[in-house]
């Protein structure tokens, strides 16, 4: 069901200097930045040099947002990871049935024109996973 | 220099009850399993379905172990995040003149023969990194 690792999630107070750091450590350079309002985060992904997966930098837009939250109980680091697969709504129904709860019923909007669905981390040993079905080029 | 996810690493209080989570909820089988004495841990290699990337399931030898301090501080969650490497060595000595700094100044045995490096998570944000150059067959 699962493809492969699509991106880990790193919370981060400053975009631009993780950005920095991943540039000049890693040279890495970056795919996309947009801001989700609805996920509350300004974000940056950066392609490994597969191209197949991401580094994706999440600074929350205030502190009253899921990573502005998590940056406050924990501090800076990996939020979440998450797997690419072919169909994310035949995923979560397959999931939901394993007992797994669901933070998101339906998929929706996530990176990079993505159509992505987020996964209960208390069913998941702590872990908040989240399911990516990537756009296909055909539909740019 | 990053090639992809090769791995997240994930910190659990039974292997068993962990892997019976990953192959009952998404339909993973275990790669590999074994115990790394020197990192304090048993562990367990899930593979994708597209063969190149891992969910790295680690259970603590004892609560005096990284694994089992990380657990006892945050409870059971992702513990760091590996990255695929064509030479570790010379990564290693690229990462550090970038001022990071290395907790392997040199590789070590890793999961499924691999060498392997962490570098330290208080220069990246609180991400604790690992490279990993894996074994290749013709050396197995």
């Amino acid at each position: 069901m699962l493809l492969r690792i699509d991106h880990v999630g790193i919370a981060c107070r400053s975009l631009e200097a993780a950005i920095d750091r991943y540039v000049s450590v890693f040279g890495f350079s970056v795919t996309a930045e947009e801001t989700n309002v609805e996920q509350g985060v300004r974000e940056a992904m950066l392609a490994t040099e597969s191209g197949d997966s991401y580094v994706q930098l999440l600074e929350p837009l205030s502190d009253d947002t899921a990573v502005g939250r998590f940056i406050a109980r924990r501090g800076e680091g990996i939020h979440h990871v998450g797997y690419a697969v072919t169909d994310v709504t035949a995923a979560l129904a397959e999931i939901g049935q394993a007992g797994v709860r669901l933070i998101d019923s339906r998929p929706r909007h996530g990176s990079m024109g993505a159509s992505i669905a987020f996964l209960h981390p208390g069913d998941l040993g702590g872990v908040l996973t989240e399911l990516v079905q990537p756009l296909r080029v055909h539909e740019m």
